[in-house]
């Protein structure tokens, strides 16, 4: 998978693409990361990226013509590669959505700043148009940070076998479990027993009970998109029935 | 306004927060932002951060212990900032929760690895827990610095009076309308004739209209939460005629 980010601000990717998980897969060759810098693609000699807009108001628009020219090198060397555009208007990134990222060759993604990019950008060479939530960042560069992450962790080899990405939230369509590890009691608070039990098939139930009682408490609405067993019936209707006894 | 962001990668935030809106809001004191590396808060010489989880499976869980004494040491600094959790279970970044956590002394911001913090840490320490979609990422650094990012801009003064939050998407609870800036045709395409008009009223109608066209056409449920204008409702229905004709 090839990563392109087209930004103003190349600086600002110094950091998150160096360590942990995005570096490895950087080392391991299977993804491939190339930031370029909008602002090189300006043709006067200021390399005037933004303009005022027209109709007036407050702040600036990105310029066209730079963002054209950007676009149109780098897919000239990325034929395959979709191009992506960031704003609150896109689809919203999901684990679905990010997993179907991570099957294309590869991702050029366009980091929006100011007030957004000129519409005819997104006439012209918006193929998909992706946003993090309702809410306003600076600019599309933590949410291609965002983006290039989510997706890396998809790419088949990216995590090793001690990671999965198969126990995520969201991969079964629901939250995922609570998380101990040593010691055995902290702060006045012990582990769960049966976590300690050495029984398998009881932590595999603890887990998957505990993982339907969080979903439920914090995100009902997770609940409608799954299909559920037998025994996630069973077990939604002893926390209703425990949650009833502790009111 | 401080944030303290705790990590296992304080490296990942060397560009982030280096430029543009972020670096002149530091510049101008309006925010602070320190990095603690939680790791050195680990009392072993191999200064372990995770361990294997209890009741087995892949991947490893942050330690309750180097943890609870890097929140513990800064949250003695900052008596009065907000513990924060970075998780796919808390509640989902937003206008209105930026908005809401830009009115707090100060933010401090948990990023979670691997697997996931000992539970025992959200028991004990979590004052809010903030996701940023249904989407997993390696950690939660990315996570803070959208909300850092996201926060310092509803921050009174950081942004110029060129520059306005109040026009922002969801600001007004609708999608923003189209930009466009120099040229007058690009590709092929013009600029609506009205932006050019220099008729105030005109302009600011179009954009009106344009912002609930776009809505209704992607975000159709942000149109629920809002109070419609009657000029709202008329325009709405026109766009409604326009869209049965152009079928």
């Amino acid at each position: 998978m090839i990563f392109d980010v087209l930004t103003l601000f190349p600086g600002m990717f110094l950091g998150p693409f160096d360590e942990s998980i995005i570096n490895r897969a950087k080392d391991k060759r299977l993804i491939d990361i190339s930031l370029h810098n909008i602002r090189d693609w300006a043709a006067d000699r200021h390399q005037t990226a933004d303009d005022a807009p027209y109709g007036g108001g407050a702040g600036m628009v990105m310029k066209a013509e730079p963002l054209a020219a950007c676009i149109c090198a780098v897919k000239a060397m990325r034929p395959n590669s979709t191009v992506i555009l960031t704003s609150p208007q896109g689809r919203r990134l999901t684990h679905r959505v990010a997993s179907e990222l991570s099957e294309k060759e590869g991702l050029i993604i366009v980091c929006g700043r100011y007030e957004g990019i000129d519409e005819r950008i997104r006439t012209l060479y918006g193929e998909d148009d992706i946003s993090l939530g309702d809410f306003v960042l600076s600019g599309g560069e933590i949410a291609a940070m965002a983006i290039v992450d989510a997706v890396t962790r998809l790419i088949p080899g990216v995590l090793g076998s001690s990671e999965s990405a198969e126990t995520d939230s969201f991969c079964d369509g629901l939250l995922e479990y609570p998380h101990y590890t040593r010691p055995p009691e902290f702060g006045g608070l012990a582990v769960p027993e049966t976590l300690l039990s050495g029984n398998h098939e009881l932590i595999r139930k603890w887990r998957r009970k505990e993982s339907l009682r969080k979903t439920r408490a914090v995100r009902p609405d997770l609940l409608n998109g799954i299909e559920l067993t037998r025994e996630d019936r069973r077990m939604l209707a002893e926390i209703e029935l425990e949650d009833a006894s502790a009111d």
